[in-house]
């Protein structure tokens, strides 16, 4: 196990809180057995106290999915308990705790004198919690890690201190976060080694990773980490999260085995499965990948002079230092057509990572078979879209009944359309600047709605000339985001769907109750 | 000059060869000034031998940007003296030629026996290009640049021999480019070191890196040397290039100044313009930035999690090791309105980085008020997709004149356009599977067209419900790719008018006599 490295997904947990990302519980269950296939070690599923849906999606995932299951839990006795819940069905599980180091964060957050008057007496706070929480967090479960959070800007002596005082009380994996992104590879790498020297008893325990891309160094941090003595790195597809987001599973996996010829070490990641993985995680999250993006980018594998092409063509690995087809991008395309039947069709969603049931593969189906009438192939890319927009959702509280649009450049944009609400039926019509303004103006009288509008995107059109819109439209009311996905080969009619979903969203989320735990807001986290 | 670190930026050249990025004269123009008010030292214009746009385009540059313009050439007379030509008019001019040196390369685009018959005579084949180019290259110009392609995969030994020949023969820059993106930094670093104390005289010149982003590391190289002896960096906006890219210009300058503390370097940057340089290059390109991008994603600065959103709050540092307006994001949205004048307009677009002469203004002004008509507020993301679709579009050889659109879901989607064609005006209507799809093939009848749709993009729409779509179309036709782009508040009116100009740049290809240079075809480049 000296040179294995284990690979500690947090897409769903640190990538999820990338701003507009929010995931349904399917969607969430969905991406867990996907990193299952892709054989990462751990899943972060998620931080169950932060609110009943959180806590529901971990423990569905903890129920289904055969991976060590972690949950997150800040350094207090209500967090671990509700985190330990939430995994309690997993058959390998894991608590993971942390506080706040460094002293931006101490000062930042500890400012009440109850956690001290001084810095010096806030530190030696902090280190109780710690103890406390790892003691409790171990009493409910032999698998443990501790994070001390910003430990990128924690002073290394105070740093051993805490590691220290988690390791004697019973973790069994530390992490060392990067949290703002701030460190360079020798200098995390210095941090990683004195650590290894300096804490009695490291060498019992995993040292764990975890760097954010604020500098864009996320990736190149975990390498030096690992070089320096880390055991487990913390990542995300496509190296989503907050702000610059985390550094990238993909990049850090394909490193290590590109050069294994200098980096000795090894995961157990399935790199076939990496392209799927990327493809559902944007999918479901509607964050972008763009096309100079490392090994998953659309771009990643193409080359565009006719200079690099000609070299290409005469030897392939003139300008390609791994295949397309290691890291599972298609060389052929598979291509579904009105006579595919549902078997073809769930043979063909499962190898994209897709498990279905019985009622799910119906649905699909139904909407399979009328798009193969439209367009005579269909592509993976539009299986995916599919998938996205139809099994999932289920906040159905306004309907898109009917929809009519005129516009033209010498036509005022007008809309009409006809919604469905419980049993009533409402139409109703409006102008705009465009078509796309127009409806969303009509269903705005619909629904009197109070929503701004923050994003539209239009994503992936599929292949083929009878392609398939994605839309992807965030809205936001007191200051909460609300996001919508419609597909349609009418890119108006996909709009209107995506913009009434983010509106069920928003409604759906106002008539549950939700339940913060008792006490203090939420105030940190890794 | 020990702590300045150059920065070369090939935006133009390397980046330009992103599958799908071209750029016209006028885009080049406009992103080599804002590099000028970004403060970068040198800009590789071009490669002047490969088209007779490439070589007007780099001889524009010359003649207006007061930076150092670099021209890219094979190590060839024809090439060298074609690039010479390009930027004759430039007040600092330097002229950047390579020879491929690993053996991938050598035996790939080298395999004719006129090279030599074994790899050690073709090895010695390309010794004598690289002192031949470089000493022409002096005759003609003081300052010479030598770039051994696919340096990051070649034997260093052999490395050593083709760089002190380089130096020999009057090089005053000597460039060691990973090409496929392939070392690790501490491996990168090493062989910068070891050329520092290899190579004769290599003291009396520059030695600059060029790293691509394959495995997520061309950032971290291009720092690991720096901190080895390399004094200069080849990087480009967005990191955007062949494959997966290149360096990241944002991402080294700005590592360079929030670690100032233990990277004792500086550049010349003024990172102020950052944020505009950024949104230029991704506008004109049409290549997207990621939300999750380092330094200009546009989430780099935002926060999700209410727990970091409180800690933002109470401490900005708590989460920020830069502040936003470092990198030259707005506080505070400057926003104009029907009342703004050509003046304002002006003064704004200026500040956004675009230069217009009295006729490009009077064309701007227009279509500014009538889209101030529409809506209240007019954001700097509304002019710079007004400056994206007008002022720089001249291929103007088929006209949208009128467009009408039925669409709905108990519709057929149907439309019909007018399209000039010089004198004539030629009408047809087609039904689609959607409005966008029916509006595609009624322009297909008119222009009897061959091509096939690669992507379909609707970009960034601007702040306000009545918002701009932007739609960035490509086009496929024998091997080529042609891209247009149309701005509107109608998304289906942009998508008609991207789809036209996808047209027009293929026509005006078509009718236009590519100019290659005689001899053998075009068939390395760094």
């Amino acid at each position: 196990m000296q040179n294995r490295i284990l690979i500690f997904d947090t897409t769903l947990r640190d990538g999820e809180q990338s701003p507009g990302a929010s995931l349904n519980i399917h969607e969430k269950l969905e991406i867990a057995r996907q990193l299952e296939k892709l054989r990462v070690d751990i899943i972060e599923a998620g931080f169950p106290v932060s609110s009943p849906t959180q806590f529901e999606a971990v423990k569905r995932i903890a129920g289904e999915v055969n991976l060590v299951i972690a949950a997150l839990a800040r350094a207090r006795e209500i967090d671990i308990k509700t985190a330990f819940e939430a995994i309690r069905d997993a058959s390998r599980k894991r608590i993971h705790t942390f506080a706040s180091t460094s002293d931006y964060h101490i000062l930042g957050k500890f400012s009440d004198t109850k956690y001290g008057r001084s810095l010096k007496e806030k530190r030696q706070t902090v280190v109780k919690m710690s103890r406390e929480a790892v003691q409790y967090a171990c009493s409910l479960c032999g698998d443990v890690e501790f994070s001390a959070e910003d430990a990128g800007r924690t002073p290394l002596d105070y740093l051993c201190e805490v590691i220290e005082t988690a390791i004697e009380a019973g973790a069994t994996t530390v992490n060392i976060p990067d949290t703002t992104g701030y460190t360079l590879p020798s200098e995390f790498a210095q941090k990683i080694s004195h650590l290894k020297q300096q804490v009695k008893n490291i060498d019992r325990v995993t040292i764990s990773v975890h760097c954010h891309n604020d500098l864009g160094l996320a990736v190149a941090n975990s390498l030096a980490a690992i070089e320096a003595g880390a055991r487990q790195v913390e990542c995300t597809i496509n190296g989503i999260g907050e702000r610059a987001g985390n550094a990238s599973l993909e990049e850090i996996v394909m490193v290590l085995q590109v050069r294994k010829d200098l980096m000795h070490f090894e995961t157990g990641v399935d790199t076939r499965e990496i392209y799927n993985t990327s493809k559902m995680v944007s999918g479901f999250t509607g964050i972008v990948v763009q096309p100079n993006k490392a090994i998953v980018g659309e771009n990643a594998f193409a080359h565009e002079s006719g200079i690099h092409q000609d070299g290409v063509l005469k030897k392939r690995e003139t300008y390609e230092i791994m295949t397309p087809e290691a890291v599972g991008i298609p060389k052929t395309k598979i291509i579904l057509g009105r006579h595919s039947g549902r078997h073809g069709l769930r043979a063909r969603l499962s190898e994209l990572g897709y498990r279905l049931n019985d009622d799910e593969l119906n649905k699909i189906y139904s909407r399979f078979t009328e798009l193969a009438d439209k367009k005579k192939e269909v592509f993976d890319e539009d299986l995916r879209l599919l998938m996205g927009d139809e099994i999932y959702k289920q906040n159905t509280y306004y309907e898109l009944k009917q929809l009519q649009v005129h516009s033209g450049t010498h036509t005022i944009p007008t809309a009409t359309v006809e919604i469905g609400l419980k049993d009533q039926v409402i139409q109703e019509s409006a102008t705009g600047d465009g078509p796309v303004d127009a409806v969303f103006n009509a269903i705005d009288r619909v629904v009197k709605s109070d929503y701004s509008l923050e994003m539209y995107q239009v994503r992936s059109v599929t292949s083929g000339r009878q392609a398939m819109g994605e839309v992807v439209v965030k809205i936001r009311s007191s200051g909460h985001l609300y996001a919508g996905r419609g597909v349609s080969t009418d890119i108006i009619e996909a709009s209107a769907k995506a913009y009434l979903q983010a509106i069920n969203s928003g409604q759906m989320e106002k008539t549950a109750v939700s339940n913060p735990p008792e006490g203090e807001r939420l105030s940190n986290i890794v």
